[in-house]
């Protein structure tokens, strides 16, 4: 007994949930030990370079043996196949948890592959950046987010506590409802946008008057905001819009609705609805800012990049540590 | 003569644009006398309380007198009327250019009002933040920016040449091109953005099952993102639709195909598809990173918000400025 909230956590995938989730667990002292493991070897070995949580294991197995929570972050086409590869090695006391973005189909996937004996507590903390991978994970992530946990007939109240108590030390407020409802709640918050923001950035490319370089160029004009949710991992939303499809349809048919009656505002060019509506969506900013979830700064707070040289062969990410070349003139 | 660029350069409307410009013409050292006028009493006030430029005119005709240079940076759909307002103040001289955002209208709302002998500049420049008004100006908004001036029948080439150095001094890079195909370029980077935003916005407000506070409260799963280019002024962007209307109305055609097209895909689960076009569109943001045009920090920098205390009427301008109650903690 270690005397942490959790002796042995294990991690399985290690993307930019499943590494943020390493670092934080360490670095506020919410488990003694965290062994994390991918299905990728160069994932693992990447893992390893970067000393990401105590240990790498080689399989699935050999990380959840004698572990008290598993963690599993794959994406969500993948959580049945993750969860039939542990089985052999967890104990009945282990609780699972998982951070699937969707929860009816990801609680059918897991429920059917976990002995009756696991506590399941379905989660999904509400929380991310246009990164992925080993490397994008930063233990600060969940701070100041909302984590939601749908709790299923295979949730005690004994496991559910337990990883309520991870996701309040990791900094997150948490809140629980039906998997269902979490299911339509994010098709309207998280997967419709997604969904618009691949598609304007994929119709922005195919213009054959525009070129990509004038697109590119002047995308401050507002495209450049939709390009950061559009660059997400691809396999992550793929399995995000097969797995949620009901609810992401019928939010996609009020949004095309709407996108009709906009239409034709403007083809009739009435001016006072266009107006009505600017002023309507003007107030939902100003509550999610006041509700701690956005910053007020102007523009993101984003601050100026230089141009990279071309050819240049530097990480963007390495880039942006640098003061930018007009940020040096101000 | 002042040995700068301009002598005495009149503002005519004095929102984000006209009044970053009053800042950076003073602060960069551009023009020896800024003179600013604005339609509303109350804007006029309070730029003369926050000391915008050198004076503020009560009237356009006042402002214009013996400016050597008149920009009019007013919505898009108040050019005639500002152009109207202002032509007995104008001496033969005087060079007159704009800021708007849709140029084949607003070249004929001004060029009908202009006389003869006066050299017009029709301008854009690709810069702005969700703010508006006085308050919100800053000298730096140009820097690193793209302008783009779209020369018509009666730009002389020595205007085109002060106006773009202008620009140039502001920190901005020029680009000319036609209006038609300005107007084309910036429906795809910048109208039909702002329109979808629009639309989202008011799509996921509307939602019966879900809840405002639900909204909110779990916005940073990617809907968030759209809430900032839709909190811009209503005004200024209902003046853009209605005048852009042809370019805007083909781009949203052709967002509309590219979703129905989309939908089907999540429809009959063709997942092959769907990572095919994510890929694609990841490219995008890069090219956008590598031009200077958008920064690699992750989460475009954002630094977390405090929640605000209920009740609190302290303006969110303000609270950004304060270390956030998590920042603190990290």
């Amino acid at each position: 007994m270690s005397g942490k909230l959790f002796d042995k956590v294990a991690i399985l995938g290690l993307g930019l949930i499943g590494s943020s989730l390493a670092h934080g667990l360490k670095q506020k002292g919410i488990a003694a030990r965290v062994v994390g493991s991918d299905a990728s070897p160069e994932v693992r070995t990447r893992a390893r370079e970067i000393g990401l949580g105590d240990e790498i294991a080689e399989t699935a197995v050999e990380a959840v043996t004698d572990a008290d929570l598993v963690i599993l972050s794959v994406p969500v086409g993948a959580m049945g196949d993750v969860a039939n590869a542990m089985v052999p090695g967890l104990s009945p006391e282990t609780i699972v948890t998982d951070v699937g973005g969707v929860k009816a189909a990801v609680i059918a996937a897991i429920e059917k592959a976990l002995p009756k004996e696991n506590a399941f507590v379905p989660g999904h903390p509400i929380a991310g950046t246009e990164y992925s991978g080993p490397d994008s994970g930063f233990g600060t992530l969940f701070e100041g987010r909302w984590a939601i946990l749908t709790p299923s007939a295979r949730t005690t109240d004994a496991a559910l506590g337990k990883v309520t108590a991870m996701w309040e030390a990791l900094g997150s407020d948490v809140e629980t409802m039906s998997p269902a409802h979490h299911d339509i709640v994010l098709a309207t918050t998280s997967h419709l946008p997604h969904l618009i923001a691949f598609n304007i950035v994929g119709t922005a490319a195919d213009m054959e008057e525009v070129t990509q370089s004038e697109v590119i160029k002047f995308s401050a004009g507002g495209f450049r905001d939709f390009t950061r949710i559009a660059s997400s991992d691809p396999v992550m939303w793929r399995d995000i819009f097969l797995n949620n499809k009901e609810a992401v349809l019928e939010m996609l048919g009020r949004f095309s609705e709407d996108l009709a009656a906009l239409q034709r505002m403007i083809r009739w060019e009435d001016g006072e609805a266009l107006h009505a509506l600017f002023t309507r969506t003007r107030a939902i900013r100003r509550g999610i800012i006041e509700a701690g979830q956005e910053t007020a700064a102007p523009d993101f707070g984003r601050q100026p990049q230089a141009p990279q040289a071309a050819g240049g062969g530097e990480p963007a990410e390495a880039e942006a540590k640098k003061p930018a070349r007009l940020a040096e003139k101000g």
